[in-house]
């Protein structure tokens, strides 16, 4: 006998379920998603001194756009489709390299790092082509926290409300975070994990600890009131982390001192304990008093998404563990454990998410109000409306967005 | 030159042509089945006694549901949709276990064997909420023939008039094949085919002996008759199998004797002779006077389906068989042939299915004509009309049964 | 920002820019390309003599369909679909065969060569069965150049005008092509190429030559003119050839002469000069003095093209060649490396089509002019028109012909 699940709090909750699983599963929805959230909004690409020089430049994947990074002479970094003006090729067909021009090997039309057509043959005999519009199509291009961040829309949003206004919220003023120095922190390993499960899922996953007694043993260890699934979920109007339980030595897999130094401006309420953003759509940051680890998600279809995650420390902590003089793998272990519990809990929720004992969506217990938050943010992002009062009200249908 | 199929009998046959092609190869005409027919009717899911004790439970598939089938301690068997009532994670993430609840592994709702939700962390904190209501969703189980039986709909169709019935239309009465004690006998082998054809073209070889003395080498040598094209498909208005060739040993790949004996409840008209019954949408029941032969067909894709064929024997007859006592192999080697022989020929037929030489379907000999009741089935299951007047009448459009 | 590519041509240029990059994406649209293009157009499909005998038989693909291609005793080569009239399982179930008939494995149905009905089983209880009408469904065949082209459509558009007029555009007359002898010519090498991108990717790179001294040295070292991007373009009202370099030997990978004779018919005009011919919708005939290059494309997805290019030989040279008295390594490996450079290109175009940076198309310098003339084909063929007014002219929506 199937139940119907209306759309109705759990007695002693007062947040509504989960949008239909069909979100998580419909390739439309995807397309629409892609449209209105990953290619309007701010995504973070790289890091910034990843392009350690001018003519270094990498490519990236932004929503379903290959985007050109490069650190150009004159003009700082920029951005650039990587779309040949003329015929459309791939203007650069690796990862990554270092060069005075961007050269499209098909038709050889060539391109300063600052995006101009500077050559192609027989230009000369069209001499009136404006080689700023047959030039490399420009994307927006920011700067924050030693990373790159772009956004592949005409018209970007302010950086400031969306980017720094997730920061502001959680820390209540965005220079809490500065304390941490995180553009000036290197990185110590990087770890890619393709998951098979609509990103959403992973960002949901992020946004409740109600999970952590079940399935991250380590972290609830180190962080003992993550057992009660409710610890970094709670704020009280003022900057609020995660405390390391009494005889914890630092944020390792097996709760032992770290070896090596705190950030050196942390303020004491800073000290022994853990903060988690999430800036909206896709980045993850997380920290502790002597390292910060970011997430970056990719999405890639409906059902699967890429998560790059960086472990960053001081630059004399990544030059002692290169030496041998110390290691990180206490460190980096403990976070590579949580992701790779909870983006296996990921991949055992998407299968259900087409079942008809999932078609009108699942519970959130009190504890879970951050989800019903992000499900708010989805249903505006793409433009449709919720309604405001729980009990019976009907949803607006997810697929009317999803026309695109 | 195309020559176009009308809607008109082979001169001779008073059989109408197939469906189009397009019928076995569009994805949204699979969608409808799926939808209106196996997550509508009752389906044959797994071997009751493969549940050996109370909390022992498996996994299996009903049309795109993922269904868990216990033993309860109390309540008999029990079936649900293996979907958590919190966020959905899978409850059950292996194919078959025992426990003496049903444990979700993201945030540990657990239920009992009987589905009710038993206990959840802060569930002390929503006292009001209803543990049937927010426990394991039911679907509907039956047992018969030794199988369980499972419908995912609201409300199933009735039993007795479709399992039942299908057996009643080739028998006369079920009571024929109780004689052979098909729920205590017990599986000698059980073979999984992967067949790249749509499910249609499965049951239409099945339903048909005109290509026996084709591919059959072994099964006409067997059953002289089906050299013919006939035998298995006629029927008196009484009990009528096909007989075995007046040499023959018994139903063995080289028609000796098994060596082993008779079920013992055969009546004398049961004696020597092959019986086949069609149970819609999904199982075909062969039985010949030593054992018993059930395939189930699991559709995958509109050009996919698994077929699991079992082997029912006498239990004293398996157990000694594993006791080295006797040898099986030269019965199961039999149909395990006309499997492969089968299933090969359908999938020479699915790639015709995209022609446009097809377009209008194919042809139907005279011994072909269950094949023509089983699309009437088809495209009442679908909710079409199919134009009662054979010659130059068109056929309603599959299309529109597809919308779902 | 992104810069809008409008319908306009690029200054110097009074070509308009390519359709947009999603009809080389859409599935839609390619779908719209095989019915309305390959399965209503004519195809080249195999060479002639690869039929030694009769009942001799190959399959081949074309459009979505699989045919059957035959030398009968009297009736010269006939072509099938491959789709059995009963119940449709392909006929021929490998690629290549030799026969007296054609018989179904499935039921035996038994056609004649030349396509009647001869025999089936029971056929006799349906004696008025139509045996032209139940027989294979012919497609029409015509050779020329010593290929089979088949057309699969019911009513093939004109030979004459669609073939032979695009070598009567290109050459001025039919006529100069006999001259080749192509018909009695043997094949010395085919290669067969799997290429990750749309088919008119291949037909535009194949109809420029402004991409030749970025990606193809060799063949620039042979014919110098085309370092300059336009030689082939050319049409001076009269037939018109690229020159060989002075110091250049033959058309081979070194430019060192082939060691074998020219073709015995060329007229001086043909001599040291390379002629390249499109016949749309798939197919490159390339003349040299002493042999000839066809390539044929099968399109398999929007993103999937299969191209077979055979290298074609007086008998004799193949002869000494297959003696081991001669070489054709260095004139194959020419247009091989050719290919190669070519196809490169294309796949890494493939993926640019599918960015907003290309959503408008590109642009066209002006020696691109053959591709601006098909993408006029194009549209006409798809039943659609673009504007006759390049600057500012909205161009139909190509979505409206992705109906089928």
């Amino acid at each position: 006998m199937i139940i119907e699940h209306v759309d109705e709090p759990l007695p002693g909750s007062s947040l509504r379920p989960t949008p239909p699983g069909r979100v998580y599963t419909d390739p439309s929805i995807f397309g629409a998603e892609q449209a209105e959230i990953f290619e309007k909004m701010w995504n973070c690409a790289l890091r910034a001194d990843d392009l350690h020089s001018a003519g270094h430049w990498k490519t990236v994947t932004i929503g379903r756009e290959e985007v050109i990074v490069t650190r150009t002479r004159k003009a700082g970094i920029k951005a650039y489709f990587n779309v040949c003006a003329h015929r459309g090729m791939r203007v650069c067909t690796t990862g990554e390299g270092k060069s005075r021009t961007l050269q499209c090997g098909y038709h050889a039309w060539t391109y300063a790092l600052e995006g101009d057509l500077v050559a192609a043959p027989n230009l000369t005999s069209m001499p009136d082509v404006d080689r700023s519009r047959y030039g490399l199509q420009l994307v927006h291009v920011r700067e924050w926290l030693g990373y790159v961040w772009i956004c592949v829309a005409e018209e970007p949003p302010s950086f400031d409300d969306t980017v720094l206004g997730e920061v502001r919220t959680r820390f209540g003023q965005v220079e809490s975070i500065d304390n941490y120095g995180i553009e000036s922190l290197r990185r110590g390993e990087t770890k890619t994990y393709d998951v098979a499960a609509n990103w959403k899922l992973i960002i949901e996953n992020f946004m409740e600890c109600y999970h952590c007694a079940t399935i991250h043993p380590e972290l609830t260890e180190v962080i003992p009131e993550f057992a009660d699934g409710l610890a970094s979920q709670r704020k009280n109007g003022e900057v609020h982390g995660s405390n390391f339980g009494e005889d914890i030595g630092g944020f390792t897999v097996d709760g032992s001192a770290s070896g090596f130094e705190e950030l050196p401006s942390l303020v004491p309420g800073q000290d022994r304990k853990y903060y988690a953003i999430t800036v909206k759509p896709h980045v993850f940051i997380n920290t502790v008093p002597d390292h910060v680890i970011i997430h970056r998600m990719v999405p890639v279809s409906e059902s699967r998404t890429v998560v790059v995650c960086d472990w960053l420390f001081l630059p004399e902590v990544v030059e002692r563990a290169d030496a041998g003089q110390l290691d990180l793998t206490t460190s980096v272990e403990l976070f590579h454990r949580v992701n790779e519990q909870d983006f296996n809990a990921c991949e055992l929720t998407q299968p259900s998410m087409s079942s008809q004992a999932y078609a009108a969506g699942g519970a959130l217990v009190p504890s879970e109000h951050h989800i019903e938050e992000f499900h708010t943010w989805w249903y505006e992002s793409l433009g449709m409306e919720r309604a405001s009062s729980p009990a019976g009200a009907a949803q607006s249908e997810p697929a009317a967005a999803a026309g695109s």
